[in-house]
């Protein structure tokens, strides 16, 4: 059946029913807002949108499970850059009316799937008609204790640079399955200090300038020592983009107790020492590297 | 300028400069998350996303200030309709990368003066490309008082029904510049026992039947009655769609009262009993009204 013959009041009941409703939650769908349960004094709460847009961030013909599956990590993603932990999330859809029904319920099992993944509730929903490509629009609420939540901004100098998982070639399928490292973020903020950090959405080559430049200095990299995905090259590693994986500073202290620690609590996840920041080169960033993926270009 | 030539961090940088920064925000834009301090214990965090869509919700020749303008009263008009207030709003801007800089400048003036309005902070955005038309989609985050919130569900039998201002018309204008019944909705709640209400966005005649079959019962409609803006005829009262004026059920035995304090606080906007919640007909509502806007179709 076609969505254009499909009321919006009924697809939404009909995407809508059947998810899990967490007792937090005190009025969701089918009402004008959805109301939930404050997060207590000690928390402050984390707000993040994102969307992804069909040709731009998905093929048209790529499995709908799988674009509602990246619809909901993005965001997620961005609430492991800084330790924090997702509660709520209400999704946007904007799609052609031509599309099918079985396509949208499909893409919002792929929402539902990643959601429950991290107990996270679809709390709202809101659709629109297109005459262009479908985009699904996702905003998390959730919090972070305070003094918890890491900001890119934090960096010190010589602090050691690392990263989780492989770099590079995410488009080739990863970039619509990725889990986001939000049970290693908030293992790490549990037991170590952690200067900055950030995910990697746009590439290394875009991504670490932007934590360097917010904590005012430069950085050195060893190429050599990226960690590459199956079939990735260096340049791969840092342009490629959507690696979905943290970035992080600490001190060089901290080295040997972390390595060990990580392979104990996480061994089928690599975390690989790349480099480190330094003192800024002038006025740009200390070392060159090919720009990651910047939207627009 | 175009903004493909533009790159994404500093054409958001430049649109998210200067925004007033609550004290109540501990971060926000330029790092991965918003991050901003909780509502007290005493209230409920409300969470709301919606979208505009080019050629759909807005001509592509419309001023884009007034485009921004009606992105972010939208859901502003769904706090209303709960009689919840407000506070941050994520912002998702998909647009062709053909798009002018100045066409998004103009539109985040019109997003920032919506937010203004109603102290609302604009903590986060969000920009891609798009093949196709543009779509902006603003999540807001606020609060509701314990016990305070008015969902749909809770019209009695023999309940009047109330609408603010005046219906019907709203496509020739209206719609770019409503300002949401937030303030009204708030001074009812404080001073009257509301039973239900909703804001009108799909137009009356789709919208009571979703208040009433929410409270199980149907409804008495004196057609005659409808405040009619101007130019417009019952039909458009009942089926235009876009009035973001309030409908609320409430009892008969407050309607002097109601009726004589509205007048001395809103002067200078309409308050109309335009009939009654009553036993419901057969199944469905009791008392065919012409649809009002439905998506999709």
């Amino acid at each position: 059946m076609k969505l254009r013959a499909v009321g919006e009041d009924a697809l939404l009941a009909s995407l809508l029913r059947g998810l899990p409703v967490s007792r937090r939650v005190i009025a969701a769908t089918g009402d004008d807002c959805a109301v939930v349960e404050s997060p207590g004094r000690k928390t402050s709460l984390v707000l993040k949108t994102d969307c992804v847009v069909e040709k731009i961030h998905f093929a048209s013909a790529a499995d709908p499970i799988l674009i509602g599956w990246k619809a909901m990590m993005r965001p997620l993603s961005d609430f492991a850059a800084i330790s924090a932990v997702p509660q709520f999330a209400l999704v946007t859809l904007v799609v052609p009316a031509t599309r099918s029904t079985m396509w949208i319920k499909k893409l919002y099992r792929g929402l539902q799937r990643a959601a429950s993944r991290f107990d996270v509730g679809i709390v709202g929903g809101e659709t629109s008609a297109t005459r262009g490509p479908a985009v699904i629009s996702v905003g998390v609420t959730g919090f972070v204790e305070k003094g918890r939540w890491i900001s890119r901004a934090g960096g010190k100098k010589g602090d050691d640079l690392f990263v989780t998982g492989r770099l590079g070639g995410s488009l080739r399928g990863r970039h619509l399955r990725f889990v986001p490292r939000i049970n290693e973020s908030r293992w790490l903020t549990k037991n170590f200090r952690i200067h900055a950090m950030m995910d990697l959405s746009d590439g290394l080559g875009a991504d670490l300038p932007r934590l360097a430049k917010a904590s005012k200095l430069g950085f050195k990299i060893d190429r050599e020592k990226l960690p590459l995905a199956v079939g990735a090259k260096i340049r791969n590693a840092i342009s490629d983009g959507e690696d979905y994986e943290l970035l992080f500073a600490i001190s060089p202290r901290d080295r040997n107790r972390l390595q060990k620690s990580w392979r104990k609590k996480f061994p089928n996840l690599l975390l690989t020492r790349i480099g480190r920041l330094a003192q800024p080169l002038n006025n740009s960033t200390s070392q060159l590297l090919p720009g990651g993926y910047v939207h627009f270009q």
